[in-house]
């Protein structure tokens, strides 16, 4: 439990620096999703460890913004600490923006580390400031409060060979000139990291389970410059660096040297590039505002890529199905928790052939734990199974051929009618992304409803996206794929090409109940041409049993028992082989025709 | 058939005024769907009579741009002017951009009359204009060569009531000031002839099938001016325009009076306001680009418009159902032709209280015609229907109280396995856009492919959107609802709002075979309100049995056949106390529970 001493503090040096509204973000200089210890003020002013937040604290108030899948855990985790919750998006609760509106003075002053907030969010910021006739002060107001604050990560960087990468630096790099010709820009500020180690075939260890290295990246026609900790250059990957003519830099010297650029036209990406780097140009360099040239690039992964993905998810389907086979027989006879399932997963991956690291924390959420869309089971409270209900587990892994994300939710025994009918509910949705055939053209936004459909039929709903792009031996979560149908300057409307690869993941989550989620990953690939135009469609390269005995058959149509079995037959085809005799006989009657 | 001679005379016209690439639209001053015949320039040159045409001449070449529901029937008509199709959309077509683009030469002159250019195209064509180093010359040349341009009509303009209209011109105006204010602009030009009548609830008969009258207006906080010609303003129209503060102007002094504006910051919408207009205002007035104010304001109905327009449908569905009664009890007894259906069609209609005029020309296509989807029967040429096939009739009416449109396909006999499954992929296409639920803040854009999905699952399509907006007595077609996939600059995202009145109209389009569409008009309105929000769904307004003699039933699921059979319920309950005993016994049948 916290207490509220630390807003105190944080209150005393508003007061001090006449600052009306300060802001807290969980975010570093990269606009990373997820963040080293060394930014973690969220967790430290509310004790908040979700990986969406952003805090507004004023002399009388201080709010927590986060998304639906944390509103149960922030309530409990920020109890105490003075904050309190803003659940975003519920009805009458204002967006940041708008309570900053609302609550800042006329001539107020609003303060916040600028190095942490990309240009569009500033920009915004500074809209309502201006409205108030206010200002924003780039000042951290935290730092000297945190005294045990952690340093910065400088772990070392690697490489990641062409065998796996599929494309040379070289080769990656003519595209990001020829993108940038495009645009009439001569120069380019990348400071996302899974982009610059896209672009370097560079990987690193610095992010929990992102297995990037801390850094920024200029590149003229004449010079390229990687920022980085020294610490993290060895001499193999100096020299890839130097044979691909890329200078190294010390991390931190990006806020001095971006004074001194010397090109003309500079494209920065106002979502990444953080407003602190952005306004520190000089006077003479032109902005050229355009999305990260790299994402596009790296969605559509490669023929090498997709090969190697493939392999990443046979051995991932391999640990997770020995996993779900383990708790299906060992449920009732052998003791089992939910930190106990997370062990038992993260050993079985670990046999996996070239398994790196998970791709994110496991969640094993049992019973109405699942609620909680990312659920962390907790050593100090952990939770024992019981042959009832449901554990759902979203785990993924890193391997040298790509990176996983996959959930099952797991029958363990009794279910009610509700639960039973959300199950079946997911598993419609699921199936009628997968199945989908389109057009080439046609955008992400337009085939959610093929999932989310089946809920809205019943006015149920999810509070997230249907699916997020997954990132090759980078961050489980990338753009500029995802399935959702809301369209917003973030998270604008998004084509579907060949090769990108996106989560199916509708789910059902009922607080203090349950929490179903059936996740696979739908990788897009031509199909036939037709008079009517070149048609893509969706490949499964998830394997792994979709749980029947939660399922009633009954509200299944023809077509979806035709995909579901469809898949089930791979899924054993594919499986059957890695497994032991008794586990393939089980996988055989699990993975059934219906 | 046409010669190419006039396309001669235009090219001499063009080498005597050293201009490189002429532009022909088929547009009026408006930006309007529908043009008065004295913009019929398309037409004059070419011969071509659909409703979207760019013809672009060249010293040697002249290209037609059209849209796939044209490309059948444009062949036909232009064959022998010299014009050749370009169809939209098919592979290695250039957009009407890429091709100035492509051949336009270095310092290359465009011309073409920048009247009928909205300002948001007259940029594109700057732009590319612009790269060539070119320019482009205000200028219609084909003024002087077409010696009997009709003139521009100047009918009689009238007032729709309040108990029409719903809302007083006052209240209108005032909607309008407020968007106004929100944008920070003191004037507002419009151009919109659809958006000036229902901001002045004044209707007129300028354009075929459109009930208004062609005007301009202009308002500020102190000043209102309509542009119109005297001859179509008599002592009511007067007296209505006075109570409101509205002065009258000449229509074309609009072109005069431009140079002289007095407001600062103006509001004007580069899709609907010319070039020439937004290009002659005087230096000192700013221009606010933006969404057109009463495009949202009309599309939201109100609870007057609303239940109006559900009087007007049941008179239409009296009318059509007795149509139907008609052409299937009578196809093998008596003689039938399109005309002939076009013909009985409108009798019916005329005996419906308050019926004003069709919304646009009926579309009676029997068989292969079918496929053209704008087809229109042919005097000369009229086409016997036959026991076999089916009639596509695509039709709607203006009512005091509203204006239709509906499409059915009628079996008259024998079909084909083809025409089956079509029929009863369209059938289960509407009806699962018709079932669908959703939480308030959906696009339309979210929906299309509940509809379309139908289709793409076998690799078919159809070359247009699902539905479009329905005008109040106003245009049939009106944005900035419809149901479509793509998001473009003309055509942005839209969100569904209660009171949007949107067809439902998928279709399939086999070019010498056959051509099919159901066409319902799906009213937006509330729905429950749950834990994840406020839902919303459709209320199927039109009131017309679906021919079930066509429909493949073991294909459509238990969803599809319970809306089909509830809306057949609707029906017969309510348009049989219209009927005659023989055709109130018919409709039992036709509507029967599958």
């Amino acid at each position: 439990m916290m207490n509220d001493s630390r807003l105190s503090a944080l209150r005393e040096r508003m007061q001090k620096k006449h600052i009306d509204l300060y802001m807290v973000f969980l975010a570093d200089y990269h606009a990373s999703e997820t963040v080293v210890d060394a930014f973690g003020e969220i967790a430290w002013l509310s004790g908040f460890t979700g990986t969406n937040a952003t805090i507004i604290v004023t002399a009388e108030e201080a709010g927590l913004w986060t998304d639906g899948r944390y509103f149960i855990q922030a309530r409990r985790q920020i109890a105490g600490s003075g904050v309190t919750l803003f659940p975003m998006g519920e009805e009458d609760v204002p967006t940041v923006e708008e309570y900053i509106e609302d609550v800042l003075p006329e001539r107020g002053r609003i303060g916040y580390d600028a190095r942490v907030v990309p240009l569009a969010g500033h920009r915004r910021y500074m809209e309502i400031a201006k409205k108030k006739k206010g200002k924003i002060l780039p000042i951290n107001l935290i730092d000297p409060l945190w005294k045990d604050r952690p340093p910065l990560p400088k772990r070392q960087a690697w490489i990641l060979g062409k065998q796996y990468a599929g494309a040379t630096v070289k080769k990656k790099l003519s595209q990001v000139y020829a993108k940038l010709g495009e645009a009439g820009a001569d120069g380019l500020l990348l400071s996302d990291l899974c982009g610059i180690a896209w672009l370097l075939n560079l990987r690193g260890d610095d992010i929990r389970h992102v297995p990037v290295a801390l850094a920024f990246f200029y590149m003229t026609k004449k010079k390229r410059i990687l920022y980085i900790a020294p610490e993290s250059v060895d001499e193999r990957v100096k020299e890839h660096l130097r044979r691909n003519h890329i200078h190294t830099r010390p991390y931190e010297k990006i806020f001095t040297d971006i004074r001194k650029l010397r090109c003309k036209r500079l494209m920065l990406d106002g979502q990444s590039v953080s407003a602190a780097l952005a306004n520190a140009t000089p006077r003479g360099v032109k902005h050229i505002y355009a999305k990260n040239p790299t994402e596009e690039l790296k969605a559509k992964k490669n023929r090498t890529e997709i090969a190697n993905t493939l392999k990443a998810h046979i051995r991932d389907g391999v640990a997770v199905t020995k996993f779900i086979y383990r708790i299906k027989t060992g449920i009732g006879k052998e003791p089992l928790s939910e930190c106990m399932a997370v062990r038992i997963l993260h050993e079985l991956r670990k046999e996996q052939k070239h398994f790196i690291d998970e791709s994110f924390d496991t969640i094993a959420a049992y019973g109405a734990n699942a609620a909680m869309m990312h659920y962390e089971p907790d050593q100090a409270r952990d939770v024992k199974l019981e042959p009832k209900g449901f554990l759902l587990v979203d785990s993924g892994g890193h391997y040298l051929e790509g990176t996983t994300d996959i959930t099952r939710t797991i029958c363990l025994g009794k279910l009610s009618e509700e639960e039973i009918h959300g199950y079946t509910l997911t598993l419609r949705a699921s199936l009628r992304l997968m199945a989908a055939r389109f057009p080439k053209g046609v955008l992400c936004q337009n085939l959610d409803v093929l999932a989310r459909g089946v809920f809205w039929e019943e006015g149920l709903d999810y509070r997230c996206g249907t699916g997020h792009g997954v990132g090759h031996v980078l961050s489980v979560h990338e753009g500029p794929n995802g399935f959702r149908w809301r369209i917003t300057e973030k998270l604008p409307a998004c084509e579907l090409l060949p090769g990108m690869i996106t989560t199916d993941e509708p789910g059902l989550y009922e607080e203090d109940k349950f929490g179903i989620r059936i996740e696979n990953e739908l990788l897009c690939v031509k199909g036939d041409k037709t008079e009517y135009g070149q048609f893509l469609q969706f490949d499964n390269i998830t394997v792994a049993p979709i749980d029947l005995d939660a399922v009633d058959v009954s509200l299944l149509n023809e077509d979806e028992k035709r995909t579901l079995n469809a898949y089930h037959k791979k899924v054993y085809e594919t499986l059957a082989p890695f497994l032991t005799e008794d586990e393939a006989k089980w996988l055989k009657n699990e993975t059934r025709e219906i």
